[in-house]
């Protein structure tokens, strides 16, 4: 039992962004699955995909905070520079966080911890729309 | 073929932890898939899983060492602090390392490389136990 | 559906280096696959995975530089030091990046964007040659 889908994900400022409903919402048939997996992928290199706590709003500033400190604009050594300041920074912050999830599915529906939401961190200024694949497999019944 | 069971572990004191053993203990039917998957989703936001080098003692260290000062405690722009000086760190460092581990079966176990290990990431001070969703899939013979 | 197959890369110098022509060219049946995921494992543990910008050669420098920095040898407070200079940074930075690639695959190959590359993240000076298991499952047709 197969199923793939593209969604796309409308403009959002630069940040870190929950978007568990958006996802589920677009997947109404991870319902029928008894047993599965789902993965996302998001098809760009400035942009990521991570689980992360779903109830307090700091918890999304933070992780944003610390990657510009971590991997700061403008550092001497960039040589990939043409796209912009923020573009090269994007790109690092991307790889350490990680293009895509994969969740198991148990009874319906994706088994995450209480606290556990899916984030879209947009590395980008302004990164316009996003895509991703979402791919879901396993057992239904 | 499908098997999807909760692994709980036991609390563990802040560090990277080695729990191949554990993990495949309590997955006794991984032996009958001649090939398929294994993935692992820890249900937290505070803890992570890795693979990283099992041999030596240090390796287990040095890497939690990198990630205390990489991410430090009581940084001045931290906002989510309510939880603990060890909360909002904790968060991060669980962002970078990852929530799953994703790996494959061959001949009824995963087919990691002879220094690679199955590693507990514990970011928290006291975090308690942590649930674990086992999920394998794959072809018996 | 399933196949699984070990791919050896031929020793490559530190760096980042895009590696997607030689995997898909040594899995000439992904052709066959209408819907299904690939996965890839590096089985080291001083060696990573991940996707990035396949255009710029200087998007593979960059994250480079900045893994050197961020991550530096000679630290004080590594303890692990037996094996080279370069030998416990490398594993830290394999486990920043990660040790696997999950990708769908859509009608015969992997789903990527139109700008996504697969890297080989080579962390060591002298690595050696790296071993591979890459495995696709899904329905043919």
């Amino acid at each position: 039992m197969w199923l793939q889908r593209r969604i796309t994900f409308e403009p959002r400022p630069r940040g870190i962004h929950l978007v568990t409903g958006e996802v589920l919402g677009a997947m109404p048939e991870l319902s029928g699955f008894r047993v599965g997996m789902l993965h996302l992928l998001i098809q760009h290199t400035s942009a990521s995909l991570t689980l992360n706590e779903n109830a307090s709003p700091e918890v999304r500033a933070d992780p944003a905070t610390w990657l510009d400190r971590a991997v700061p604009e403008g550092a001497h050594d960039w040589t990939h520079t043409l796209e912009g300041e923020d573009d090269m920074p994007a790109h690092v912050k991307a790889a350490l966080m990680g293009p895509s999830l994969t969740l198991p599915l148990s009874h319906g529906r994706p088994a995450l911890g209480t606290w556990q939401g899916i984030y879209l961190c947009e590395h980008r200024d302004h990164g316009g729309p996003r895509s991703l694949v979402a791919t879901a497999w396993g057992e239904g019944g």
